[in-house]
């Protein structure tokens, strides 16, 4: 099942630069994980912005939640979750 | 280069219903003849909603233009674009 | 797989009234059905507005469309879907 | 009577750990007591936020206030609230 | 039990204006009655405008949307409704 | 002359508890002197939010700013005014 | 007491342009007649739009409705209306 | 050449009570210069708010960006400027 | 003096083809010939809309408003416009 | 390739005027270091506010984000992206 997440990072400028730069990495990580399995499957960024727009391929809803919840920069993001469904002219079968 | 577009439509009540058909059918053979040629790479449906979620893959704007503005159902659109680029964190070849 | 969905209906001034109830005829008669068979959970009215709040129990997102887009007042609503999830304080069996 | 209310949380970052665990455990046990008291009548997690939704059912205004307002979170959430009545079409006998 | 209504009438120019002034005398004919007996208990014009703010004091949110939907201009309305309680520094005995 | 007013008052989280409560007695002293005057007419709380919903009747405009602007919240609070003339359908005769 | 108005005007684009022309006379003289009594202070037209700023110097609110709300052009225009007073760093006499 | 520029002023909370008097005290004495010159041609307060409606009288657009951010208060200002001109209804021959 | 002029055109559906076609062919030569007067000094189109954005070059704000009224699709258009000045990073003789 | 962009710049209010100092003055070498290579093709300030609009000509989307994001102000930056295209009324050979 598909959702269409934008996710916005905005990080607190307190933050010392160290632990921006592990959060990133344990972000990183995790993401390409997640891309391996097939769960995250779009990843792109909004170009001038620090932001990116993500297509998820979960069993349900609640899968979508903590995959999104556990990402360490969760508490730094904004996000738009948008349920997506086959479209009946998509020639792509992969696109559901 | 890819694109993200939001196409949102809207008939007005007074069209008649052979008109809207004879648009849509030609809506669909148009995104279709797109899709096969790679131009038009996702196409999505927002669930619940008349909207869809498409990527462009095009050579520049003026091609992506075009190809937007030709579609027979472009005057009953809202329609938003946001250019995309490389997450460097993505590990999908084609995501580009 | 719960999705909450407002509606806000919108009926062109010029609908001749006997088309409006019948409209709204078959509307109810299709959204008893589907709270019959467990697919539309919950169905409120928001104080003062033509619209609802209603939380659908659907098997993947595609059911969900499929059933907001057959309703028969479908093309004059304006429609909202946010994916649910359980909440972790939550003791309600059935609020997942 | 029913109430929906929608719960956007944001605790300041600078907050210890500590003091943020301490808050949501306490947040949990009361949201729990009224939730078996059935004056919080549904909670639902927001799929990809740290917001829920949920269905208050009070003797009337005051006590939702009192209820919300008591909450140890609500200095760190934003609240919409939103009367619900019967709808006309609802077959489910409690969605009042 | 109060509630704030904010009311913003919009008559389409194509209705004709006996039409209208029908509409707008039953319109205050049914007001000037549900104030008499104290359910509609305050009405304003804002200034400038075709709106109005009111405060309602129902039995319940039932009545509050039976009375509101049953008004002449209720098709030609955008309504807002705002629960109100008695603030903890009101002096006002009948503010509640 | 009747004005509208609706206050969100947000302390900044820093602000030491005693000085909140100090601020918020002194609010409230000065609230409830100005309602026995006469100036500030009506005063809810808006449900679920630290906000209310005010009317204040005074000679002019600039007492209103007078009065407003001397609250020791006032630095704390996002305000929105409407000026409010009589309705033509009001029966009640305090009401302007 | 001075306001501060803001009009947007929008004509159906099926009024017939005798209507409209007619409709632009009257409004204008009797515009032209509030200021020569002094209750329309100001008057200008924003830089690429149908819409105007206006400063009103009125007796009070009721007055204010009842100027705006008998211009021809009323039921075209979007009114916004703000109250304004004396700044005290302003050195001119006639701006309150 | 007339341009209409709201100002929005919020001072950051932790700024000293003696910082914040010596920018107001400058601010002042640098508007009243500035309408001496009658560069600065209309200045009211917004009514409840920590806000201004002015009106400029400048040679070109260059002046005006020039006053406004040499003003000792706006980094902390959100400001929107609007063009004007000459209304064709208008009387008053200083109003452009 | 330049302006920043964005340009969203939305013609009604009911306007007979050749009705529009007229229009355009008019608003072409218009816009061209102030293009060659150096007083529509750029004009670009938003890529996926109806809509551009422009740069004019003007005497005075009169002088603006004047040529964007007498557009034929004036009526049809949403017009935001922002006063533009030199900036100081600017390399850039014409840019001013 | 051209694109339009508007930054938004706010520092915090804590950083020190030396820092600010030095991030300005890298800003401005490498913006008109851009211009020089005709990548960053206008450059204006938006009269009144800390803001530019800017048109930069890239060869795709990839560099105009590496552009843009390697900027130093970029992470105080709010940034709006528009692809532009060729308008089919323009006479001005370098506006693609």
């Amino acid at each position: 099942m598909l959702f269409h997440v934008r996710m916005d990072v905005t990080l607190p400028p307190s933050m010392p630069e160290a632990d921006a730069a592990e959060l990133k990495k344990v972000e990183k990580a995790q993401s390409q994980a997640l891309q391996a399995q097939g769960k995250w499957r779009h990843l792109w960024r909004i170009a001038g912005q620090y932001s990116n727009i993500s297509v998820f391929d979960v069993e349900n809803v609640d899968e979508l939640h903590t995959l999104i919840s556990s990402l360490p920069l969760f508490p730094y993001m904004k996000i738009e979750v948008m349920p997506l469904c086959r479209h009946p002219s998509s020639i792509r079968d992969d696109d559901r």
